[in-house]
């Protein structure tokens, strides 16, 4: 899996087979083409596996964090550098070669979707908000669009510094949020 | 340049030649090539022509907008939509491929850093916020990224409906900024 997406990430959709995928995961072409056929359902297993993976990672930082307000900031840093390493790379590439490429795009699509709503349901539980309130699902929504484009920013040279100042924004507008959600909680 | 466009959004990066480019273009490709030796001059040259033409259009249409609040609404959904045409798919083919190919990536960074230059100061003109007041900067800044990453997000299925959502909701974050820009230019 991790070799999978080490070889989206640095050579494409187009450099990424198979073959090559087996060589960097130092196992045999047959091995790796009995578990998956093709590229296809190998690239596409991987970049699920590791979201999945990075998801729990998330979860797992964030539960140190303290209830109420004081979340918004390390949580708006957790989400918004969310989408700037390899694994988005990797599954940029898969987004891009998918738009041209219709069998592609078949698979592609449904994995998107149950990606995005696994993400949303993840950052709703880190920020502790009420998506009951008006507005606050968008809100949730535009921070990881907002979040996937800066790791498009990211692409070609390094914006954490950018990157960073626009979190610290972020969190003074999702801090009432917060506090809102994380009463309502307690209320409850 | 609309050629080249589209060839791009529509072929990607590998299927984009000069040759190719030229014969949608109803050029020769001789023609094609005594202004525009390599594809990367072609799609580079097409990029920035285009991305100016588009900065132009918002700027008419924007012109026609009343000062203060009221303003936020309309211009929200115009910078949400900006990347989600075959533009920004051309462009997005483009990082892609520079993000495994060196020569691609020297000629696209400085043209990428450019454009986002342009695009910052079209939006700051179009809110008519004032940039000199605390986290205003910022806030323009998360709204094209935000844009581009809806623009990632309508790259592979439409999601108009859901964008339209968040651009209400955005609209509404943006409101108090752009009546304090206009109200401040009015006391100027």
């Amino acid at each position: 899996m991790d070799a999978a997406v080490e070889c989206l990430a640095e050579l494409g959709w187009n450099g990424t087979t198979v073959g090559v995928i087996a060589e960097r995961a130092g196992v045999s072409r047959g091995a790796a083409q009995h578990h998956f056929p093709t590229r296809e359902q190998l690239v596409v297993a991987a970049v699920e596996f590791l979201t999945e993976e990075q998801i729990a990672e998330l979860r797992e930082q964030a539960a140190a964090l303290p209830e109420g307000p004081s979340r918004a900031g390390p949580v708006a840093r957790m989400l918004l550098n969310l989408y700037t390493g390899p694994k988005f790379r990797a599954a940029l590439h898969l987004w891009v070669a998918a738009s041209t490429d219709d069998a592609l795009r078949a698979i592609l699509a449904p994995l998107e979707a149950q990606v995005g709503r696994e993400a949303h349901r993840m950052a709703v539980e880190l920020l502790g908000v009420d998506e009951s309130r008006q507005g606050v699902r968008e809100i949730v929504q535009a921070t990881l669009d907002l979040a996937r484009g800066l790791g498009l920013a990211n692409l070609l040279t390094d914006d954490t510094k950018r990157r960073e100042q626009i979190a610290r924004q972020w969190a003074t507008l999702l801090e009432p949020m917060v506090a809102e959600g994380s009463g309502s909680a307690a209320a409850r």
